[in-house]
């Protein structure tokens, strides 16, 4: 062999608190599930192991979709798998696009050959439905609708409920990103009417990156069905997906990535253990406590109340802060990450995940703290202890 | 919230011998990696793994490409990637197909709207390169070449070497399929001048499911940058996943399986202690060990010698015996998978998997005598010990 092999040493990264835009801390359980031995993909155990999932899924989507499943790659993935089983070539589409995301969906929609409607709003703000309508009825007939729920790039929540009722009426299908509020904050399929709709692993479930939940309407799955042409990715036909997860069938189609179920259903686990209602004032009160602390240190949400995630909490730095640095410094000094902004938001945010098992009040006063003295570092001083006190009156007042 | 949890317990499988066509059994140091807590993906220390997988993808693919990468999905998604981004619509495409992998490539040029050619040979056996290069004459111009070096489905070997430089002779691209081969018998990308070479993680490299290895040769990426289309998938756009893996560059993708490519190091790093050709013979020897062990039960391959992958051994059962009732016992009795035949080939086969970690004198023996005995309970009784003594006789002739 002439290519040598290269010299690596054992792995010994550094133990980080991860409270960026995700991926967020794993809980030590799903940690251990991954170490539980490998059953092959086919085993009848593996197959009851999948029917698990697939229910463990039905809840936390609130959903009683038979094609409930764990896409084979990540978030990202369950996008192109949702979006691409539902268009065909010359299929209007719309894309509510806000964010990297709802941009992404776009770059997604032309590539699988939709005709794109691409409606916009600064980013940070949400849609409001009577943009929706028009958009149906003036591009009539489309096939689908693509919405971000959680804009994981600017922390925005967008208002779902009677989106499906108004697609429906349109004859459209709704197609919804949750990766950064499945588990965190209500995601109610079946009340939505939503048909297809997307998360990932490694957000509010607590789980490593790996796998994307993904379900499917009945009327979803109908059009797919009815198509007249393959679906263009062979991997993420939802199809053949469908025949290898539905029990009873199980036609081989692809190994699937064993252990990540495994740890997904031990994620899925520790959420039905909390209950989802517990889960979700969790999330709520962390990240008010959250919002609090940074008001005391000058720095402001970036949505309005009512339409931001408490999963992911963007804030605009107070004036003069170089928010880089202040990541720099929760980094290297503190062993914590945050995320900074993206496109037209670079170099304006910070983005504090508060995701899953992050999602606590020690991380609260964690970051909280971390950036004041970050902040110090930049002359921007506040008496010691400024942040973590606002929070913690949040919490009693709650 | 009105649908309610399941019920779902302690993840408690039975602990299996996979010695079926993949997953492979994991090594303990793999499992223990994937302890290892995350680092996000954006981490400057997680931008150092991968430029340490990378390396490592390297030395086991035997190549210096600059484009060799973990694709965040299982081997399909690989192939995927492999296929649609060298290929652009109306391309001409020849797909040498002769078992399921060799036609699920076909699958995938159809929906990547490739004009199809596919060559074919009875199931077990390989193809001689005048067939290529008489194809590769009558359907000039031709974009790509696709073909399987290990055909899972089958246990063929199909020789490669000469085939980059024919099909460059004809202005095409050489795809080359080595989930069943690569970290198991020589893979040597520079040698053979094949232009995109995929494999996955589960096979000879003892690696969890969920990682998808990909190497495309300079050829191959300028013919991704010159493209008049855009790749259909975004997820698997060479283009962008070069950007995201290039040092220095590292642009945002999307998040990569950090457990999994955690798992994929570690993997690697048995590799490289044990040393390629120090692996490719132990693969052989145990797999001559298999061999005679079932030449002493009257099973023999499927393929002829020369063309048999020591990783994945295909053998006819003796007449009369029904070989899914063996497999059944196998695995309810001694918990050991091994596979059995796909296609024309189901009812006819049994293949055992004899792949990284998995290939040991003691899983020979194991699964050898599991299989005596099985006979034996159809009245096929040979006397005790004899697959295993036959087996012992040819570790000592070695």
């Amino acid at each position: 062999m002439s290519i040598p092999a290269p010299t690596v040493g054992e792995l010994d990264p550094s133990i980080r608190l991860l409270l960026g835009p995700g991926p967020s801390p794993v809980h030590p359980r799903v940690y251990r599930a991954m170490t539980t031995p490998l059953l092959g993909h086919l085993d009848p155990e593996f197959l009851g192991i999948m029917n698990e999932v697939q229910a463990q899924l039905r809840y936390v989507f609130q959903t009683t979709n038979p094609f409930t499943i764990a896409v084979s790659g990540t978030g990202s993935a369950g996008m192109e798998a949702a979006l691409v089983n539902v268009i065909e070539p010359g299929d209007t589409v719309i894309i509510c696009a806000a964010g990297v995301f709802g941009n992404r969906m776009a770059d997604i929609v032309g590539r699988a050959g939709g005709k794109l409607v691409k409606l916009e709003v600064p980013w940070g703000q949400v849609f409001p439905h009577a943009a929706i309508e028009d958009a149906l009825e003036k591009h009539a007939p489309v096939k689908a609708v693509g919405i971000v729920h959680a804009e994981t790039s600017t922390g925005a929540m967008q208002p779902i409920d009677g989106l499906g009722k108004l697609c429906h009426a349109h004859g459209a299908l709704l197609v919804v990103d949750t990766v950064t509020s499945l588990g965190g904050i209500p995601v109610t399929v079946d009340a939505w009417e939503a048909d297809a709709i997307y998360s990932g692993t490694q957000k509010c479930l607590s789980c490593p990156p790996g796998l994307a939940p993904l379900t499917l309407s009945p009327r979803a799955l109908d059009s797919v069905r009815a198509r007249k042409t393959k679906v263009q990715s062979w991997y993420l036909d939802a199809g053949m997906v469908a025949d290898y997860w539905a029990e009873g069938k199980r036609v081989y189609h692809h190994t699937a990535p064993i252990t990540m179920v495994y740890a997904l259903r031990e994620a899925l686990r520790l959420v039905a253990e909390e209950g989802l209602e517990e889960r979700f004032a969790r999330h709520r009160s962390n990240s008010a406590a959250l919002i609090a602390g940074f008001a005391a240190l000058g720095a402001k949400p970036l949505s309005p109340e009512g339409s931001r995630l408490p999963s992911l909490n963007a804030v605009t730095p107070p004036e003069g802060v170089d928010e880089a640095a202040v990541r720099k410094y929760l980094l290297t000094e503190h062993d914590i990450e945050i995320g900074g902004g993206l496109g037209p938001l670079a170099g304006k945010l910070w983005r504090i995940g508060l995701m899953g098992y992050g999602s606590s009040q020690a991380n609260v006063l964690a970051v909280l703290s971390a950036i004041e003295q970050g902040m110090k570092k930049q002359g921007k001083a506040v008496a010691p202890g400024t942040a973590a006190a606002a929070a913690l009156r949040a919490y009693d007042a709650a």
